[in-house]
């Protein structure tokens, strides 16, 4: 049984259930799990960690490549079973147990998380589990629709645990490219020069001894939730549009722009989706993950060849790309996230990077990850990674949330994830602040004047104001500025 | 005549006073003059310009590599000379003009001006303004006691001015390795993989027609104004030096460590003049400026090579330097601020980065530039660029200033320069805190127990503690979070 799955014949013997793969875990150690964007996650064996830790004290320290679907933080953090978390999550009830401190999450760039561990400088990973299409003759592993961290979570963990996934088709191995940095102090350059270039193996290569148990499971990866464009995000992707076909005009892009990189969420989804009636050709993603706007895009011909980490797509689209995942394969890649989000080729290829703001600032300040300044909503994620090395650092935003009672651009942000230095350009469905080669009171006049809602140019114009009074270089008030915030707390509204 | 400086010999007719070069410029042009951290700044043509400016409407953007010395940012500034300065400066005139708004300041990442203006993100430049050695026979420069941005500005100017300075031993040829990294989209990888390595030119290679102008100055740098170190900075050093040796006995790190980048002043000299008397050893340092207890380590062989893009020296150790340059050639390179600072090199060397905090907040939030979040110091310089990057990210500062009346440590700092995700280390001569591995209530701790001053634990200490009740995954009390800084605004003392 499971020929074509299991191709070494010897691992056979370690085919078993979740459950009895679960009576690995003791309390208290490091597991690294596959998934990103709620693609590729293990579907059985979290579930029967937590039926463990429902009976006996098991806290685990989590890591995974990013989010989870299948609700697993939820069950493994209402089961108790989570300790520490990194580097990024989306779920509601784990938020809630980091925000009120019951989780200590590591909010990380997700290039990061595996070159610390390489280093010892995170705890060493107990038990890697990972889903994976096939395993191979040597016993490596074929992974699915994500690679995030998987591989180096399996090369450096004591203990490897399979998930084979029958619902994905054999014909993905070979849509993976596992390149792992060479070590100091003698680590040579990444040779990935281009989007399309083929740098590793087709599978995460380890030693198969580790591999202790194998389990087999068929359910799907959750859809993802992303909400179809609106008049907002479409007037966002219009002004984006038009701010690109400029750069071409004037000769600083070419026709097919730089490697596009767009975040995850509804409005980068948006943006990405407006390219399609766009007159720019053989367009390249070099980004983290693939929306269905990016499939679109291939589709279209628009796009050329995609780069990812992770394919996290809505039901249909998803099961449109694995039917035909031959067809893709030639202009699809996945890497480990490592790589897809590594500081030195972000910075070589030179990519268009679109990330969502929570929030900014008159100065171009972001904060993508604190609501408040205080609370947790996702994580940094790669966006960090991205807008530090991007040639053009875009962000986007809604001018406004909750019907008009919060401005997503206020006079200082209450938690900083991106600085100034790292943002270029800032868009809203009223326009676009061209920040390039400006210093903060320049950037504070553009911004206010192209991206903020009318209900706040107002305000935020006299905060400028009465704060230039005061001289700096970046004038604040400092007794007022986040007098937005709290008036937001005490009365539901910023104004 | 200058036989030896200038051989092209076609390039001596172009050998002019300061005052006939300095017609060259225009109102409104661009300007990029060599310089950086005060080693290798044009001595005579400013002063030129700054002459003109006194007598007619002439105003230029100025970019350099860094600081400039002998006064250059401050006459120019009050010859009303500047309009736009980028990326960095450390002149109390020129700092008064930009916090009240009258000269446009861009604080940029160091490793990023050139970048930016090779992709035509920033406005061209018109002339550039190089300190020289000589001038070889093909017309190429060879530059003095600092590269910073001067090869790319001398490449991408339409007219190059060069002041040969006569004190430069001709010997200094050979310690510069030049090195312009490929253009998009065909970028390829930048071959360094180890401090020592040498990858580009001994000079800067551009076409002689662009040369329009010889200055021949015979004037020094000026001396670096470092302090020497005392009981606070011994003990800042101590505690850094008890953590490597840790590092090194866990296995964490090597005898030899990784390269270390260490910021410039008062602090970051103490701390690297420490390891003189260290276990380490065969230390390399890749760093952007070497100050005299760079050259200490290397004369006590405790470090075995150094690359920096500057040497900015006391009086007698320039003197020294410069006179022995042919013995330090071997152990010596300077590079372009663009390679000492790039993202690919220092995340692919691992480097250990020491870089000074102006204040760092509870959570290990870094502010490296704003006095009370709106005056402009010096500017971010390549912090962002080696913290963003490092192997291990320490920052160091002394837990209070002006006798007590300033906590170095706040509940938040009024400006971020460096996220908490880019800060592994925080050492004040209190103790150490390290933050790897810890989730932002874990960091609080450690930061209030081990680097804050005794006078302002308790505050501390209230303030997290209140803020932890009202929740979050970085508890604040926004209201108050910037009292400590509005009471010594209105008191002089944050208590």
């Amino acid at each position: 049984m499971y020929e074509d799955r299991i191709r070494l014949a010897r691992l056979r013997d370690k085919i078993m259930s979740a459950h009895d793969a679960a009576t690995l875990f003791k309390d208290g150690m490091t597991v690294g799990m596959s998934g990103f964007t709620r693609a590729g996650d293990c579907k059985a064996v979290p579930l029967a960690l937590a039926d463990r830790a429902r009976q006996e004290p098991l806290k685990i320290t989590l890591m995974t490549g990013a989010s989870l679907g299948n609700d697993t933080d939820k069950i493994l953090v209402e089961a108790n079973a989570i300790a520490r978390r990194l580097p990024f999550q989306v779920d509601a009830t784990l938020r809630g147990k980091i925000n009120n401190g019951d989780v200590m999450f590591l909010d990380q760039h997700l290039s990061e998380t595996v070159e610390q561990l390489r280093s010892g400088q995170l705890a060493p990973v107990d038990i890697a589990v990972i889903e994976a299409t096939a395993i191979t003759e040597t016993g490596a592993i074929v992974p699915t629709t994500s690679v995030g961290n998987s591989a180096s979570f399996a090369i450096l963990a004591k203990q490897v645990i399979i998930e084979i996934n029958l619902t994905m088709p054999l014909a993905m191995e070979g849509l993976h490219d596992i390149f792992i940095p060479t070590y100091r102090p003698h680590r040579q350059p990444i040779p990935l020069i281009s989007p399309e270039q083929r740098i590793g193996t087709p599978f995460i290569s380890i030693d198969p001894s580790k591999i202790a148990a194998i389990v087999i499971t068929e359910k799907a990866d959750s859809p993802s939730n992303v909400l179809p464009p609106d008049a907002e995000t479409n007037a966002i992707a219009g002004h984006l549009d038009e701010f690109l076909r400029h750069e071409v005009k004037v000769g600083r892009l070419s026709a097919s722009l730089q490697p596009l990189q767009s975040g995850i969420g509804t409005i980068a989804n948006a943006v990405l989706h407006g390219l399609i009636d766009s007159p720019f050709r053989d367009l390249k993603m070099y980004s983290e993950v693939l929306q269905d706007s990016a499939i679109e895009l291939l589709d279209s011909g628009r796009v050329s060849f995609a780069s990812a980490s992770s394919i996290t797509l809505s039901k249909p689209t998803y099961e449109r790309v694995l039917a035909h995942i031959n067809d893709y394969k030639s202009r699809l890649v996945l890497r480990p996230q490592e790589i897809s989000n590594h500081p030195e080729v972000i910075r070589r290829l030179g990519l268009i990077t679109i990330n969502t703001a929570l929030e900014c600032d008159i100065y171009g300040n972001i904060n993508s990850t604190h609501v408040s300044g205080t609370h947790m909503m996702n994580g940094i994620g790669g966006s960090g990674d991205f807008a530090r090395n991007a040639h053009l650092s875009v962000f986007v935003t809604k001018s406004i949330a909750k019907r008009g009672a919060i401005s997503s651009i206020v006079p200082m942000v209450t938690h900083v994830d991106h600085t100034e230095h790292d943002v270029d350009v800032i868009v809203t469905e009223h326009g676009l602040a061209d920040l390039r080669g400006l210093a903060p009171r320049e950037r504070a006049r553009v911004i206010i004047r192209n991206c903020v809602d009318p209900l706040y140019q107002g305000p935020l114009q006299d905060y400028f104001n009465e704060a230039c009074k005061r001289g700096g270089h970046t004038p604040h008030l400092l007794e007022q500025a986040f007098a937005w915030h709290t008036r937001y707390q005490e009365t539901g509204d910023m104004l």
